[in-house]
């Protein structure tokens, strides 16, 4: 199986955190969002031990709450002791009102309003990214207002191409995020924070992708990073103390996708960090990482009902189900590839389908060319694996279905985390 | 200017439906979808008006709502006398909740549960659209338990290919909608339903894309339909009452566009139709067609403000808003155009940008290499046209962001439709 949390029993039931998908299923109505509780607490784990192990103290990794964001995520972040990456105060006020303590949030965003500024200054969150010049201007100006000084970290552009999709390359000049090396503005941008009273500097953030398995993403970002903190240093007498490295490690959603060893890439980014700090003259910095897709996209699993089968001779086959590009938006936005399981039978003979949701629109697409039992029929249960990652978080109301309910898996049972969507909550803020 | 509804005061001020856009930003706050009521009224008659003069009595151009759906929104086709083209119980819920008939509602979907057929069967919808074998056994079943017959069209594919995109392409074989003319399938489910005693079978349906410019697909698809009603004839002794052509006709997105003139094109397939159908030996036929993007597009504009204004020398200019994929995902979809105008001026000296969102995902673009203001800054606002269809439906949460409130426009003055949605509302379902 793609993953350790999912199996299959004798009988062809399909087990994801050691519960029957058909039960849940009954239990819980589809389409239905799957958490394993246990597999994102791992996931924590693993970069906290890793961060223990590698970096120095005050370093942390903050799940990027983007990936999956609701009350229940921040509870089990809290008590992970993750510290979390939030780009809205929609995700700040979640995180709040769950009880996740304001100072281990970072708030980013390249277009945050005067209104989330001040949201966010006043709620005490530990650290700005600051993206832009238009940005810090009104941070000082309002920090100064209430006595304050909100400690930051510039958005830089480090000029990397991390070879990942085009719609998750953040790292390369010609972006939207942050103010690039390459042309002086991220000098600029340093020397007009450390000119803000109301700013106290503490380093600098990049984001050179999600879902990376390039070998030396980070690396190399840690290489063009030093040079940056050692220019500023000579410069203007700045040395950052935090340096955020942002974006997280490739998660596998086919089989055919390479396993990451996380804690073996941490240690090796740190390693090539400390010899290029050593090299450069730099004493120790607070590392900072932003893991969303690799704490959460394996501890998920949507399962669907079948409501048509259709074959067309000569053309292609189609399974249709009770969900779609509403519940997940990543096929039709990406072309995302997702492995397809059935919910209660392995069967010798297999044929090929598209897998379709159920919008009133052709391209409402889960997955194309599934492997799925021939005889698969209405009212079947299937299941899209690794979608604990920008499934929930992206979903819509699009064709007015009502989003799925987020159930979370123990060892002990299964609690809803987020209910479902009825149809009089689609309603509830129309006149 | 695109569209009759926008105009441009002396002073540069951008007009929408007669009012001007920044005192709009002002009183409701950004980001925020308009509405043009009158302009929502004025093509609803167009259809109608054509469909009086051209096709049989009791033939209706159904609003498929799916394109907008909100309360409002069904109140403004009940009052037109539209009929309605639902493709969920979430829709219906919605219309009937705003008192629309549910006689002139028609249940369309590929992938309705047991559930949505209760739900809509018991609700009295006017026809359902069956697109498959497994929806007309249950629907028959349903029916028959209680006692009833339920009006149908069953979902035919004709098997043409209409040039739009592909993602809206609908019409040919190898979709997920209906079943084939040519393999025969589509014969054995006329056929089928015949042999139901729950089901009035009334007549079939198809859909060969929405955003029709080609000049003849509706005339070809009046062909291929006619031959198949003949047929059906010959073979089944059913010759059917009604016909729904689906779709609708392309609205104008950018200058380049050409215009239709729809109630012209209308005459041509009616013209088309009526000789099909006398060659054929058929009497009249009721016909249905489904406009959705006609009927509101270019009665939409939203409205943002500029946050950040960033110029890359010699890579790129992006502009960035306070809105973006989360209101409007149709260029991360589709790569689809729209024309983007200043708030309130109009300057000689222009320069080229990108139209950026607030998302942190660097694929987050509402429009690409846009002309604006070079001057234009932090505070302004933006307002894409032409926003009317698909943008407040396949609105997101994305980044735990609250969907913009939709304001209905009228000579009079404004009124909101649906309210903004807060962060509190973002957290309504979350246990």
């Amino acid at each position: 199986m793609l993953s350790e949390n999912i199996s299959r029993d004798p009988d062809g039931t399909l087990r994801f955190a050691g519960h029957s998908v058909t039960e849940l299923a009954a239990r819980y109505g589809t389409p239905l969002y799957l958490f394993d509780e246990e597999r994102i607490r791992a996931n924590c784990r693993m970069y906290k031990e890793a961060f223990r192990k590698h970096f120095g103290p005050g370093s942390l990794p903050l799940y990027a709450s983007k990936a999956a964001s609701f009350k229940e995520m921040y509870r089990i972040m809290a008590d992970e002791g993750m510290g979390v990456d939030a780009v809205s105060a929609g995700e700040i006020h979640t995180a709040l009102a769950a009880g996740f303590p304001a100072e281990r949030i970072m708030f980013h965003g390249d277009g945050k309003t005067d209104e989330d500024i001040i949201y966010a200054l006043e709620a005490g969150v530990g650290r700005f990214v600051v993206d832009n010049p238009e940005e810090l201007e009104i941070l000082n100006r309002e920090a100064l207002k209430r006595g304050m000084k909100q400690d930051v970290l510039l958005r830089i552009t480090p000029g990397i191409d991390p070879h990942t999709y085009a719609e998750v390359n953040t790292g390369s000049v010609d972006v939207k995020f942050g103010m690039p090396i390459l042309t002086g503005q991220a000098a600029d941008f340093v020397r007009a924070a450390l000119n803000c009273p109301g700013i106290g500097l503490k380093g600098y953030h990049i984001h050179v992708g999600s879902q990376v398995f390039d070998e030396d993403v980070f690396e190399r970002a840690a290489d063009v990073m030093t040079d940056f903190i050692a220019e500023m240093r000579d410069r203007f007498g700045y040395a950052a103390e935090e340096m955020n490295f942002g974006g997280g490690y490739g998660v596998r959603y086919v089989d055919s996708d390479p396993p990451v060893d996380i804690p073996a890439r941490i240690g090796e980014v740190a390693a090539r960090l400390k010899s290029d700090m050593k090299k450069a003259g730099l004493s120790s910095l607070r590392v900072f990482m932003e893991p969303g897709r690799s704490i959460v996209a394996d501890a998920g699993m949507t399962v669907y009902t079948v409501s048509t089968v259709k074959h067309i001779p000569g053309f292609k086959n189609y399974v249709t189900t009770d969900g779609g590009m509403t519940d997940n938006p990543r096929f039709c936005l990406y072309r995302a590839r997702y492995t397809v399981l059935h919910g209660s039978r392995e069967t010798a003979e297999k044929d090929r389908f598209d897998l379709v949701g159920r919008c009133c629109e052709s391209g409402d697409i889960l997955q194309k060319n599934v492997s799925l039992p021939a005889d698969i029929r209405r009212g079947d249960i299937v299941c899209v694996c690794t979608t604990g990652a920008y499934n929930y978080s992206m979903a819509s109301n699009y064709n007015r279905l009502g989003r799925p309910p987020v159930v979370m898996l123990t060892k002990d049972g299964s609690r809803i985390a987020v209910r479902r969507e009825t149809a009089e909550d689609l309603c509830a803020l129309d006149v």
